[in-house]
């Protein structure tokens, strides 16, 4: 399925991912953790200097080891990191051994390029529970130091897919301090999908210069309005990682306040820390609903956008509860205009709302129906609802009439093929 | 799926669900809300004598006007009940003209039986949001009044049932101040089903005496370990509702004291309110199991116990947790022992667990299985595992090795049938 995407007339949409951004090298092979040897599973990229970084992690209390070496690295680097290796198939997480092998994954890909140890990051993603074969990685890790290019983003996004269908790659191209500027992104992920603070693996790298405290401010702050405001089946993964990193290769004047910056993405930024900032929402808001719409076994992509509501946060909360409902998510699957579970899971979310004030429209492409006003009932025409739900993208659109407050959410609908994914992830 | 009861040696399992209390008439028939003319839609039951009730409500804000009526109808009749009327197919619920199409039914069904309409409880279960006609109720009434009988309980059960696929009924007897008494009841329900406080429709009636404050009082603790340890899709309805009545014809001494008693199931009761409270206990639980058992396109029946916690609250979280996560209930649908998803369900559950002393098992009629010890995945034989889940009731079994906290959450696995279901409820 492929999704519109967001826009903004002073960043230009550019390819590259995650070497969109100067002096980033990225590479991808197959080691043989997947017996395909068609399909990728060992990635690795580097910056060719150091890079401030922030990072979210999952709030699952099961953590997998690679995300607590990553945050002991981070912590004993002074907040840099120069380079991250990844595998997918196997999530290195509940294994007795795992924070023994996520650290060797780390020293073999910094002896392989001449850096140390806690200069590198590590993720994996795949089976929990199994313990990680090290033999493959060690026998390829020169091979894949050999094959870091500036042009292999797309190899090292192939190697940390998983049941995705479709790669997840977003870069723009902006302009500060006169310089031109990048920050582009890759993220895998399709199935345990609920995230809480963060989600699957993302990696987003940027040439500008900006502190990584201000880096960490921003990316805490968005990761709020995009990854976690998503969900594919309500199950918070034990391994969700974000890492941004940026190399200041750009040649801006170093970011290092955000004075005068609303905490919020801007119509129209004016400071180098607001123009970062909304370079790095369109980066995660596009990957947000790329994952979304890659759902595992999803057919349409759902956004909900609430208005009206008392605070954001309570906007927050209805909509994910409305995406998240396996009910609304089988009607739309099956295009039937069953809205009334709209507003059970309304009714549900942990929010103050007024159900007498609340305001219901479904939309796609094929037009606009009310569905619900004042919390009752509208009639409509069975023919047309159909065919408005029959579409790839689906809006479903709710209004509290109670306030401020506002936010968007994203989801998918719920398939045989859902089902049929997870019923034998294992083989 | 038929799966075993839960049986105690002071109480004898028998048959005529709500009917098995002296006293009570039911009955239920095709009125035309549903088009096929031989799946009853409309129910009703009447006790010889007013009853002392206890009932509990969804949380859900959206609520049904049914609920909304009866609950004003208990509280103008002091708490006290004397008939029910209830129907499928159309939920009465979110439309303008819901609260007096449901006084509507209450007055009817009072007049065709001689009663005052405060003295009726109304329920409602199906689509949300679609205008209920009263036409086929108010022609009917006269035929279901004439249809009432003290064994008709089946018919009554069977006019509730929507999606269900096996009737729901469990009854007990027992000896009370040398007196014979009843308690049983009916359930309907199958998806929509994450209770808050209740859930899907539950009538249960006793012919023992007892005040409806103490039955209120046991009613609202073993709601929390029996139905609100449920899960089939994560979705709480807008018409959940329990309501237990008590019209005191099997002649013991009313129960007016809770003396003595620790506010959960005993081993072997010696007091009154003891004893009614183990029956209602077994009536629950059993219709609890159905239920879940039931569940929309279920093919397995889950049963998650967990130990050791830190209380009974946390273990209730995890429990339900487990049992409520889709990829979870694909993999048991799949027979894939992917048990790690059983550890990441624990790390995202809303309670304080130490992951490193968790142990888990896997067990069903095939065996027993180590899944992990002291939180980390253990090795296993993969036909012995697929065997083994390949049964129809599956436990999984938890000792977080923590505390004295225990709790059984219960539910089933997601299958191809669910989809199939509730992409097309409507029609």
């Amino acid at each position: 399925m492929s999704i519109k995407m967001i826009t903004d007339q002073a960043y230009t949409m550019i390819e590259g991912g995650i070497c969109a951004a100067k002096g980033i090298r990225a590479g991808g092979l197959n080691c043989g953790l997947n017996p395909d040897p068609d399909k990728y599973d060992l990635a690795m990229f580097v910056s060719d200097t150091d890079c401030e970084a922030a990072a979210v992690y999952t709030q699952n209390k099961v953590k997998g080891a690679p995300i607590l070496v990553t945050k002991e690295h981070l912590a004993k680097n002074g907040g840099k990191v120069r380079a991250v290796i990844a595998n997918s198939k196997n999530a290195n997480t509940c294994n007795a051994d795992g924070m023994e092998k996520a650290e060797e994954m780390c020293a073999l890909a910094a002896d392989a390029m001449g850096l140390k140890t806690e200069e590198i990051a590590v993720a994996s993603t795949g089976v929990i529970g199994e313990t990680l074969p090290i033999e493959p990685i060690r026998s390829h890790i020169d091979a894949l130091a050999a094959d870091l290019s500036y042009d292999g983003g797309g190899r090292a996004e192939y190697a940390i897919m998983t049941t995705d269908t479709v790669a997840k790659e977003v870069a723009v191209e902006f302009t500060l301090d006169g310089k031109v500027c990048h920050l582009g992104g890759m993220a895998k992920g399709s199935g345990m999908i609920h995230p809480n603070m963060a989600t699957t693996l993302n990696f987003i790298t940027t040439d500008a210069a900006i502190s990584s405290d201000l880096l960490q401010k921003m990316l805490s702050e968005i990761v709020k309005v995009t990854y976690n405001c998503m969900s594919v089946d309500g199950d918070t993964s034990t391994n969700d990682m974000v890492l941004v990193m940026a190399n200041g290769l750009a040649g801006n004047d170093r970011i290092v306040s955000d004075a005068g910056h609303p905490g919020k993405v801007e119509e129209a930024p004016t400071t180098g820390y607001g123009i970062v900032y909304k370079a790095l929402w369109l980066v995660m808001v596009n990957l947000t609903r790329m994952l979304a719409a890659d759902g595992e076994g999803a057919g349409k992509f759902i956004t909900c956008t609430v208005k009206g509501a008392k605070d954001d946060k309570s906007a927050i909360a209805v909509a994910k509860s409305i995406i998240s409902s396996s009910l609304v998510k089988c009607a739309i699957f099956g295009a039937d205009a069953n809205s009334g579970r709209i507003m059970c899971a309304l009714g549900y979310a942990d929010a103050d709302v007024d159900v007498s004030k609340v305001d219901i429209d479904l939309a796609s492409d094929a037009g606009v129906m009310p569905a619900y006003r004042n919390g009752y009932a509208e009639s409509f025409d069975e023919d047309f609802a159909k065919n408005l739900l029959s579409c790839e993208e689906i809006e479903i659109r709710l209004d509290l009439h109670d306030g401020a407050g506002e936010a968007t959410a994203w989801g998918c609908d719920m398939t045989y093929d859902y089902v049929r994914i997870n019923g034998d992830y294992r083989s």
